[in-house]
C-alpha cells in the first residue's frame, strides 16, 4: 500500500491506512519552502523535513515509547529567538542526513525511533519548487514556491516542478512498482497531491505499476489554493496534471457532493467509480476521521464496496 | 557509584566507570553559558544542556543503536546560519523538558533512548553562574560566568555559585546518599569539579554519606584556569572549596608528580592515600586512557590496590 500525498492531508491518510494494512509506504512531497522547512533547506542546503517528519509521527507505534517520541518529534520551539518556530523531528531528520548522507536511511532511523507502522520516503532526491499558474479576474500569473502559491491570491490552475525533470527516490519508485494500492489525496491538491505526477521517473512507475488507484477527495476547498473549486473541479484538474492516468476509485464524502451525477462523470473520465462515504469528522470541520476513512478504505481493498 | 563533573573530564571519567560499575550515576553541572549551551539557557530559560549531553554520550549502548544515537546526539549542525553550532542532543534534550517539564524525566528519557549504562542528573534544578576570582600580577579581579572565567587572562583562586544556595537535584542528593563510592575529576578543576562542592544540600549529602570518595587528578593544567597549577596545589584549592571534606585516595599519573612527597602531604591533608598510575592515553596528549583508567579505578574499588 502505497499512499501519496503531504502536510496534514496525508497525515489524516496515513492515520486511517496504518488501521488497514501492515504494509505501508508514504511518498511524500518535498517542495515546501516555508516555515521550519523552508528556513532549514535554505540554510543547510537539504531537502524540506517538515512534511516527512509529519508523515512519520501519523505512523508512530501506540506504546508509550512511540508516543512520547512522536511528541518530540511534532514539538516545536517558541521562542523570541533563533530556534522559534522550528520543529525537533525537522531539526533530528536533518541531523541524520548529514550524518549518514542517505535521505531514505535517515528517515528509516527515525522511523525506527518511533516504532512506525510503515516506511516514509520522499518523492524525489532533491529539493524541489513549485510553480504556479495563478489566476485571478481573468488574468494569469507564474509564481514560484509553496508559500507563493498559498499567499497568492487567486485559483490555482496548473502546476509544475522546477527543475522540471528530478530524480525520484529509487526506493519510491520500487514501492509503487510492488503496492497492490495507491492512494492520492486528501490534502492541499496541487502543492501536496498532484506534484508526485509531476516526477517522470514516478508518473512512469504509476502507468506501469499493476496497483489499482484510488483518490481520497478534500472536505472543503483550500482557500488560497482551490476556492470555489467544486470535487469534479479538483478529478479535472488532477486529470489534466497526469494525462493518461487512470483511477479505480474516487472516494468523496456525501458533503462535499453538489451534484452527483456530474461528480460520478468526472470519475468516470478517470476510468473510475465513485464511492460515497461519511468520512468526514462529527465535528463539522473539514476533516477525515481516522475511523471512518479506516473503515471505508479497508471495505474497498477487499472489494466489499 | 557517583561521578561528579562535567565535559570531556567527567566524558573520561564516565568512559572508565562504566567498565566498571553497573550502577552509575553522573552529577553533572549546570554552569555553563557559552556556545550552544548557552544559547539554549538564554533563549529558552532553561538549564544549559550540552555537559549533561556529553555524559549521556559517554554511557551510551554498544550496540549499532546506542553507537548511532549518539553520533546524533553529538552531532553538531554548521552553516552561516541560526543554528550553526548547535550540538542536536541538546536541542533533544530541551524540547524533552519543555514537554515533559521535569528535567530529570527528561534526560531519562534520552538515556534510554542511547541504551545509556547510567544515569545522568543535573547538580541543581535551577541554571547557576560561576563566579570566580582570577588573580592576574597580584591584582584579584571578580568575573562572572564559564565563559569569562576560562578567557579572563590569570589564575582562578576561587570560585561561587550564583545563587549561591541553589536546589540541589533531588535525584542527585539521593544517588549521593545511597553510593559506595563518589569519585570527583578529572576535568575542569573550577568550572567542572569544584561547583558540585558549593550546592549545600549537595555538599551536605556528601559529608553525610558513607560513600568513599576518590579524586582523579587532571593530567595537564588548564590555561587560563589553573595554569602553574601542580598536582599537590590542585587538592589544596579542593580542601579551601569543601572545608572539612575528606577523601580516601587521589589517583594521579606518574606525569604529573613533581615533587611525590608534596603530593602524598597534600592528599594526607585530604585524609586520603595516594596512587600512582599509568593512566594517560598513550599518544602523550593530556587525555586519560579509558580502559587503563578503568582497570586502575576497579582495583582501588576492589580493595586490590
Amino acid at each position: 500500500m502505497v499512499a501519496f500525498g503531504g502536510g496534514h492531508g496525508l497525515y489524516a491518510s496515513l492515520s486511517a491506512l496504518r488501521r488497514v494494512t501492515g504494509e505501508l509506504t508514504a511518498v511524500v512531497t518535498v517542495a515546501d519552502d516555508g516555515g521550519s522547512s523552508g528556513r532549514l533547506r535554505r540554510e543547510l542546503g537539504v531537502l524540506p523535513p517538515g512534511d516527512l517528519r509529519m508523515a512519520l509521527a501519523a505512523l508512530c507505534g501506540d506504546d508509550d515509547w512511540g508516543q512520547t517520541w512522536s511528541k518530540v518529534v511534532q514539538h516545536r520551539f517558541l521562542s523570541e529567538g533563533e530556534l522559534h518556530g522550528h520543529a525537533v523531528g525537522n531539526l533530528l531528520i536533518v541531523a541524520l542526513w548529514e550524518l549518514l548522507d542517505d535521505p531514505v536511511a535517515g528517515l528509516d532511523w527515525v522511523g525506527r525511533l518511533l516504532g512506525a507502522h510503515g516506511r516514509v520516503l520522499p518523492m524525489a532526491s532533491v529539493p524541489l519548487d513549485i510553480e504556479a499558474e495563478v489566476e485571478l479576474d481573468g488574468l494569469v500569473s507564474v509564481v514560484r514556491g509553496q508559500v507563493a502559491c498559498a499567499l497568492t491570491p487567486g485559483n490555482v490552475q496548473a502546476i509544475s516542478l522546477v527543475p522540471a525533470d528530478p530524480p525520484a527516490c529509487p526506493e519510491a519508485v520500487e514501492a509503487v512498482r510492488e503496492a497492490d494500492w495507491v492512494v492520492f489525496g486528501p490534502g492541499s491538491w496541487f502543492t501536496s497531491v498532484l506534484p508526485h505526477l509531476k516526477v517522470p521517473q514516478l508518473a512512469a512507475a504509476l502507468h506501469g505499476a499493476a496497483a489499482r488507484r484510488l483518490v481520497t477527495l478534500n472536505l472543503a476547498p483550500q482557500p488560497g489554493e482551490t476556492d470555489g473549486f467544486s470535487a469534479e473541479k479538483h478529478l479535472q484538474v488532477l486529470r489534466d496534471h497526469a494525462p493518461g492516468l487512470t483511477v479505480d476509485v474516487v472516494l468523496a464524502d456525501h458533503r462535499v457532493v453538489g451534484e452527483r451525477d456530474e461528480l460520478e462523470k468526472a470519475a468516470d473520465a478517470l476510468g473510475g467509480r465513485l464511492v460515497l462515504a461519511d468520512v468526514a469528522a462529527s465535528d463539522g470541520s473539514p476533516r477525515h476521521d481516522a475511523r471512518r476513512l479506516a473503515s471505508v478504505l479497508d471495505e474497498i481493498f477487499r472489494g466489499k464496496r
